[in-house]
């Protein structure tokens, strides 16, 4: 019980004869939170992660712990998200962790790492690989406290004006993509910008830059790249899963009754099924409407994807050996993808294998 | 609001002057309800997820809203647990929905039909596909209400005391393989066996059997088939994905108050969440002991798929021949699992494809 609690409950005690106290009254008091998203609510499935966790939180408190949900930039800047939460301007944020690689490249494990784990794979290192404590324990540095909120699954490698055959065409590619992606990819000579979405639109239609990497094909089409680049390259191997935060200002999170926190943490991983599945729904769908209105689709050359995963175990090493929070981190999630490939090959890759095989053949 | 809110908020409004009453009250009746499992507490990942849900209703609602878990049997039998809900005997069980095809074959939807969807795609199909509420149409004549709750992702083919290399060497064997999976390698000649957990170790140690599939490493380990069968094969194509049940009594849900609706419907996404994480954890070490201990894995041969696929797109159309709710949703989610194995191979599969390959070469 910490303090909040107490005062309530000495107050209900002082009360008490008139009416047996509810015992539900003494961990429900009246909460009001503020919740800002690092993206726009055109971006309905992230976005939307927010308003379904607002909804089932305050559902399941009659009302008594609100969040009020607000969109990038209402309250904090887009990409300023972890800082307002960080210094108590929100309690609550609804971010990628990667874009606060600046305070700590150890951010990035919060979402994956390029060449990391696949969707179901971060979620099994969050909630049962010990890969969420080790976050938090991290994260408590910055008085932030991390509930996994949602996943896009492998995003793709984004829209490109030319093929892609080799690694020598990326020399002197001028490509919207940001962070450790970013850094990867400058060892091939490509120079990579970061954009906001308008901006990245009409750099590309202008040809000022020659490729964009957004999110996959339901956020795409309504930016509508396939009008302005012709290929379509798949898989991001910078986001071959891209889970979402939740971070809690970590003195708020303290204060709450336990039994808030337990609903505001169901209410999280709830909706992280929740978005992963509106993207699983929703990007099929997309994929066949940008296809008809002609995106060529390509997959990225294997070499380009060996090539660089050698340059991204290079650059880990480098920072591995400057920092060692990074490296603690960093090894715990390599072991964990090396296990889990090894299973997946004996499960779901080689069941979608047959599957893709079989439905080929049934046209 | 329901007939049980009406007469409580009238008791309490008789009450009312004396202190204002909580708006919490009004709907946070006490209420314990019974929920058994189709599962011995030993498959703790499966039978977890009840815990994990009682759990987190219990602290939402204060313990008002009590679940008490029963472990398979203590009430009905293991296999009867939709029975015992749609009767009222308890109001809510945890099961797999193929158990129940014999009252009608569209229970096979509700976990995944055989060569069905992967896990992922089972979830959006349920959520953002329209499946859940198709199934909910159709069990509403049960008078049960699904919530799903969990998935094992794609469960191995199983033990083979010999090796399989051919659709002739299914002729005669004896499997421990129920349900419609049985049905379609009947067509091989195989020689399906319905045994619980106990009776098939015996039965394949003693080599009344020659084969049997269970789940997956971390479950099939603490059996110990490991011991009496050499090969281990995978993937099982008639648990592409395994999607568990929680049947709620559907007179029971529709009496719940909203908010209490809300907290279980959360509590079930959240357990859902979970226990893939769990299964995703767990058997890649479980698989890495099997093998050091062993196990001889296998992948099925591509031609036992792809003959097994057609003669289950021939059952499945004999059945839905007859029985047009069959048909309806079979129709449904076949067009959803086509869309759906197009986008994975621009996303997911091909990132793992690639993953693979990195992972070997890096050693």
């Amino acid at each position: 019980m910490n303090r909040r609690d107490i005062v309530k409950a000495a107050a209900l005690a002082a009360g008490a004869g008139l009416v047996a106290a509810p015992a539900v009254a003494q961990s429900a008091p009246q909460i009001r939170w503020r919740l800002q998203s690092s993206y726009p609510t055109s971006l309905d499935t992230l976005h939307g992660a927010c308003v379904y966790l607002a909804k089932a939180v305050a559902e399941a408190t009659d009302g008594r712990f609100q969040i009020d949900v607000f969109a990038a930039g209402a309250i904090a800047p887009p990409l300023g998200v972890a800082d307002a939460v960080q210094t108590g301007v929100v309690e609550m944020g609804y971010t990628g962790s990667y874009f606060y690689i600046g305070k700590d490249p150890a951010f990035v494990f919060g979402i994956g790492m390029p060449f990391g784990l696949n969707s179901r794979q971060q979620s099994a290192w969050f909630y049962h690989g010990g890969g969420l404590d080790l976050l938090n324990a991290f994260y408590a540095r910055f008085n932030l406290h991390n509930l996994p909120g949602g996943n896009t699954g492998t995003q793709m490698a984004g829209w490109f004006r030319k093929e892609i055959k080799s690694v020598a065409d990326l020399s002197g590619l001028k490509m919207r993509i940001g962070g450790l992606a970013g850094r990867i990819l400058q060892k091939f000579g490509l120079v990579p910008q970061q954009l906001g979405a308008a901006d990245t639109y009409s750099a590309l239609e202008r040809g000022t830059i020659d490729a964009a990497e957004w999110v996959g094909p339901y956020d795409d089409e309504k930016i509508g790249f396939q009008r302005i680049a012709r290929y379509y390259y798949y898989p991001g191997f910078w986001e071959g899963n891209s889970a979402l935060s939740f971070f809690v200002n970590l003195d708020k999170w303290r204060e709450l009754p336990a039994r808030y926190q337990s609903i505001l943490a169901t209410a999280a991983m709830a909706a992280a099924q929740d978005m992963q599945a509106k993207y699983d729904a929703q990007n099929p769908q997309a994929l066949r409407r940008l296809v008809a209105a002609g995106a060529q689709l390509r997959p990225l050359p294997t070499e380009i994807f060996l090539e660089a995963f050698r340059a991204a175990e290079a650059l880990y090493a480098e920072i591995a050996a400057q920092n060692p929070g990074f490296k603690t981190i960093l090894d715990h999630v390599t072991t964990f993808r090396r296990d889990g490939y090894q299973w997946l090959q004996a499960s779901d890759f080689t069941y979608d294998a047959m599957m893709i095989q079989a439905l080929r053949q049934r046209g």
